[in-house]
């Protein structure tokens, strides 16, 4: 089993605005892709898609301004089963986002591109709150030849 | 034991010259930070100096065009001991960069940082071989309260 981490701190803005960009269909479109759909309350499904396809979600755990997890239960196989999970807490003038994307059954080349991938929609989370502005798919920002 | 994975594609460039920008102090300067100094040949060891601290990494294997890997013996704690290795290939118009930072003894909040870290200084060092401009330190990108 292996596991995909992160960290960033956003500046100037409370844990429940991050809580809501990562809790409702308007902050999901807004930093990771515009095409998000489906029901983000307890046990709902969202689905993301991306013009090279996607992954449902199904709502685990919804800790209000604290913790958010989702559990993988539609998507490419190496998704299926895994588990994304937010822990947000404030620090001095940063809410500080702990992301963990795990139980990846293998170190595939795949997880290398979705960790670069996972870093580059978090600095798009980041910018959203902080500005208003993120980078969602399809404009988000490009890696390499798997987009 | 845990790892930090990555994986960018650098658009019309061949595999030697990303290899350069991580293998010379010319290039690593360029993307990860200005303040690099020491012996870049195999089983020398290279200076990484940040305002916050710094690494110091050994050569441990270099292979022209594919591989490269470090070595760390000197830096933060969670760091030494630590090894961080490039793979890289080309396909169509891109050279893959395979990325792993392997042997970390404990997932703590830094390795998270250092994770999403790492992530911007390969975007970085995309940049510089793309564009011949990336964004090292005291100028990179910041990430959190941590920097």
């Amino acid at each position: 089993m292996a596991d995909i981490l992160h960290r960033i701190g956003v500046e100037q803005a409370a844990p429940q605005q991050v809580y809501d960009a990562i809790t409702t269909l308007d902050g999901l479109s807004g930093w990771w892709t515009e095409n998000t759909t489906g029901d983000t309350s307890p046990g709902g499904v969202i689905q993301f898609r991306f013009p090279q396809g996607g992954f449902d979600m199904k709502v685990a755990e919804l800790d209000a301004g604290r913790r958010v997890r989702w559990d993988i239960v539609d998507g490419p196989p190496e998704w299926v089963g895994t588990t994304v999970q937010w822990d947000l807490h404030q620090e001095g003038d940063y809410t500080i986002v702990l992301f963990k994307h795990e139980g990846w059954r293998e170190q595939v080349e795949f997880m290398n591109h979705c960790s670069t991938k996972w870093a580059t929609f978090l600095m798009s989370l980041k910018r959203l709150v902080e500005t208003g502005k993120g980078e969602p798919s399809p404009n988000d920002v490009r890696i390499s030849d798997w987009h």
